[in-house]
């Protein structure tokens, strides 16, 4: 059985686990403190061009975004992010568990508008009743987004700047950011994240780790005791060091980026693939996650022999579904995918 | 430097990080859906002789205390527990952001007394006031205790006895539990803690695991959707095969007992040695942790070689201190210990 | 200065002071167990033909709205509502503060479809993340809405048939139930809100009250523990009886649904005053709440001598304006306001 | 049956009531912003002797703890107390539903002692575990506390003084603040009050009011937009004015003051009986609770015609009673209870 599930189906890059069982019986300081968290994060600083950047590694997505938002939020406020972020549907309420609304945005391609952003935060504050609404606090955008697209530096400066005007932190998720920024049509390095972003993620779970993501604070902007918070959300490592040794190998001679790249080259092979076989598109994605529309018997033949996601019902005969490679995906399993299609 | 600082501070059982390795590349399912967590949870039903038993795989200790609890509790009960409870004082408030408050019983070498349970029970449902108070609906121990106590079997019945008179759960921390289980002074088997409580942990980040902790529920009581529970607490790990190989691992051939008997052996070696050199201790403790008074001076001087927890001060030329055993733990490194003192 | 700007600009009915005055020095026993609450709850009970419901007296409304919905809603499940219902936007974030998400469905002059709520319903549970997701746990209506409009008995009864199908449980917004019940238009008497609804309150604050709210649970279904839960919220009154006297005045003799019987006659004297000047209406409401769209000069105009509500900016030279009568409007003063324009 | 039960059995002082009638019929905007709210805010600065203070009316006394605290601190703080504190006991939880652990200290007739406070937070900040724990925000204490008595002038400075050396705020309960400041034993006027803590509460429901506390903060530190955070919590009143010219009555030609001198003179007539009669005092209060230890049988006789509460079982054959008077209390009623005894 092939699978084009997700790109978190296996366990880590080889590298990582190497790297674990060489540090393995080395006794180290917990939650955090350890020599390995701080290279990795002297590492991640410079792939950033960002020296005094604060980082914190957790271990998951949804822990991230519940923790980061709820940190850096004031009570009484939300979160923006597009109708279709992973924080306004696929995360269980984790935002709204820890008090805060997400305010949604219509959404285009996954992606928010700046010029309804804009307007959003806008009309609140001329609002005569806004001090009844819960306040717009932050902003929220995933990049790759949901739907395997990306924001241009434009777009991103433009966000960015509406953020800054009403002095408001933006905040990138990152989980899949390895992708983004080995796409092959992409204009946004990772510098140019940490310059317009207030705070965003680094993914480590879907890009080769077995758990971990590196959140970066960009702006001398870590909420203060901010490990206490982490630990009072239940979410502080007791073994920092898994965090960091995988993080510290991820960044060391570029290795983040030369697997996202692998998963870049083979999803562009794989959308190649499917356009010379005429298939339709969903969307015309440029990272890692392909969004094809296909005819309900062909897709139920396909699924004997391959793994793959529903996406959502288009029509009464056709369905969208979802192919993902990763840093883990094998040239020969897209030809055998390709085969069979 | 020589370390007996927690029993935290290595990696993780060198077969756990060859069976991550050896299952690296299978694509598997996520969220725990995966079949080692299945194999996992198959292998605790019968180490425990709770063949009905439902499991869950978590990360670390704060993390489980907090879900499982706030899953547990309405929302208007609070937990009631020992005042040097874990869940009272190093959770950095992690009951309270869910909402309920830890209602705290005298510790006597940091277990609670049945009888004051009782006593509290009852004066809380005859207080005539008793409806604009937090109701206690549930009882936490931990076992070993942060002492590094064991309840008896005797004990342990008595407070389970109260808890179903008063029908509400009996939950035990059992972050450091192989080691009680392997203690020379306990007539509590694991069997045993599955027939008295009604949920309870099995701790692997302490007992050889880079992370983990598997939550057992005991009477067919885990809460209904309890995968979204934990998803909301964004604790829910993408790759759930992270924790299903490592109690996989723990469990087969008693691995999980056997090395939480060589950390008890350690242990008693080093308090034997201890014994020898006339140190006075703090607490008779009968498992991995050991609580020494020692003169500041001492303190001082050994400081320079050996790392260990400062525990609380005594007097002014007295200080507690901790020595930890582990799985992890080599005998040559207590020699060491031995000769320095 | 004329003011139409909402329901709450007066005290109470003079007959309400009248009776706090002489009831004022008896002692009464507190947090709502007098002998008024337990007479107001009774002839409620008598109002909507529903002899067991357990009823409750609460402050405000959005209070009321926190506490009834994070009452009956499990952790993990949020509340479905209109996106212009009063939970979604008017109350600061107060269900989100209590760790439940306001899933929104599409708003139609202020109501929701039961086509699209079902839909709603049917598409969470086949989806196969679901278990990611919230749940909607219970659905929210305001009957009248933020809108001035109301259900029909047709209506209401498709969306409780397809709560009950879902099991569960259909919450009607009341605060302005008097006004709805007293529509010239409505098919919806009393006993059929307590039939279709599985709790709903009957508003006091914009209906001739100081303040307070009564809660209604119509199906043995108020939750365990409700005083201690309201306590919790900060809500429990402690002169409850201030509360009690007001319920039960306004539900003798029929005053409550008098007094809404004067503000609807005027509403709809003053509706046809409007439309006698040719006056554009955003919206037919059949309750107190009437939504006028005025030229920008004309309002301004008008501004300089009535108060009243803005709504919406409806293009760059109108407005969409409320006014709104309540037990307290006098008919000369419509007259002054018909003069005016 | 006469009751000396609590301070709450009675409506509101005729004043008050009176003021609600001739003020009943104006339109006054909601919310807090009428002109009652604006002339009683003025009249409190004055008689607090702090012309810049802030001030914010609620309904009762739980919720404004619950808000106040909430507000003041971070999300990784909690609140010290006293062990016997109403947040600590009786607030159901009040406090940990919105997030934060209640730290206690030991209490002495109510209060809590200066030098255990220091020791509290010094101990705290040298723990190196600190960061694990609850960091302690702020200290709450009662005047009159729980049990009636009253921190001396010289014991509300030591406490404000290490308050500010931690930078915390000292936050004052006074749910029964007046009958504390007409006490014939306090050297602690209301502008010392104001001086020393950085906010409190002036309690009139239990001072002649129908409902409303009033929120002082004494440091120019009301935090921002607490009017959202008020009604995020459920708690902002539509007529605002309900609570504004209660309090404007309140503190017109100083009622608020004359009446808790009645309660007082009462207490003291009332002690004075009970001391002739030789009746055994529980403790010493300078206030309107007195306690009592009550033989049991001489109890259950008293009840048969007396209101009064049950305070703790003292021993076998002895109960610690409490009996109230207010600003309602009559003398005649007094001279009935010692006759009875």
């Amino acid at each position: 059985m092939l699978s084009f599930e997700c790109d978190y189906s296996e366990g880590a890059h080889e590298k990582i686990l190497k790297r674990l069982l060489e540090t393995n019986m080395e006794q180290l300081p917990g939650y955090g403190s350890d020599a390995y968290c701080e290279s990795a994060k002297e590492k991640i600083r410079k792939a950033c061009g960002c020296p005094e950047a604060e980082i914190f590694f957790l271990t998951g997505g949804t822990q991230t975004n519940q923790i980061v938002i709820d940190a850096m939020l004031r009570s009484y406020e939300g979160v923006v992010a597009a109708e279709t972020g992973h924080v306004s549907v696929h995360e269980a309420g984790a935002i709204e568990a820890c008090g805060h609304k997400v305010l949604t945005l219509p959404q285009h391609q996954g992606k928010i508008d700046s010029t309804e952003l804009a307007a959003l935060l806008e009309n609140f504050w001329k609002d005569g009743n806004h001090e009844h609404m819960v306040f717009p606090g932050m902003v929220y955008i995933s990049h790759p987004t949901e739907y395997g697209t990306l924001y241009t530096a434009e777009e991103l400066k433009a966000i960015s700047d509406i953020c800054r005007e009403y002095r408001i932190p933006l905040y990138m998720d990152g989980a899949r950011l390895g992708y983004g920024l080995m796409s092959l049509h992409t204009d946004v390095p990772l510098p140019m994240v940490a310059e317009y972003c207030d705070v965003f993620y680094i993914g480590g779970t879907k890009v080769g780790a077995l758990c971990g993501e590196a959140v970066v604070f960009t702006k001398h902007n870590m909420p203060a005791h901010f490990l206490t918070i982490v630990k009072q959300h239940g979410a502080l490592m007791a073994k920092g060091r898994v965090l960091g040794v995988q993080f510290d190998t991820l960044f060391t001679d570029e290795l983040y980026f030369e697997i996202s790249k692998h998963a870049i080259e083979l999803a562009e092979y794989m959308k190649e693939g499917f356009r010379k076989k005429g298939l339709e598109f969903f969307i015309d994605s440029p990272t890692n996650q392909q969004f094809l529309i296909l005819e309900n018997s062909l897709m139920e033949e396909l699924q004997k022999n391959v793994a793959f996601s529903f996406w959502e019902t288009l029509d009464d005969s056709h369905t969208v579904v979802r192919f993902a490679t990763s840093w883990a995906t094998q040239k020969e399993n897209i030809d055998r995918l390709l085969e069979l299609l």
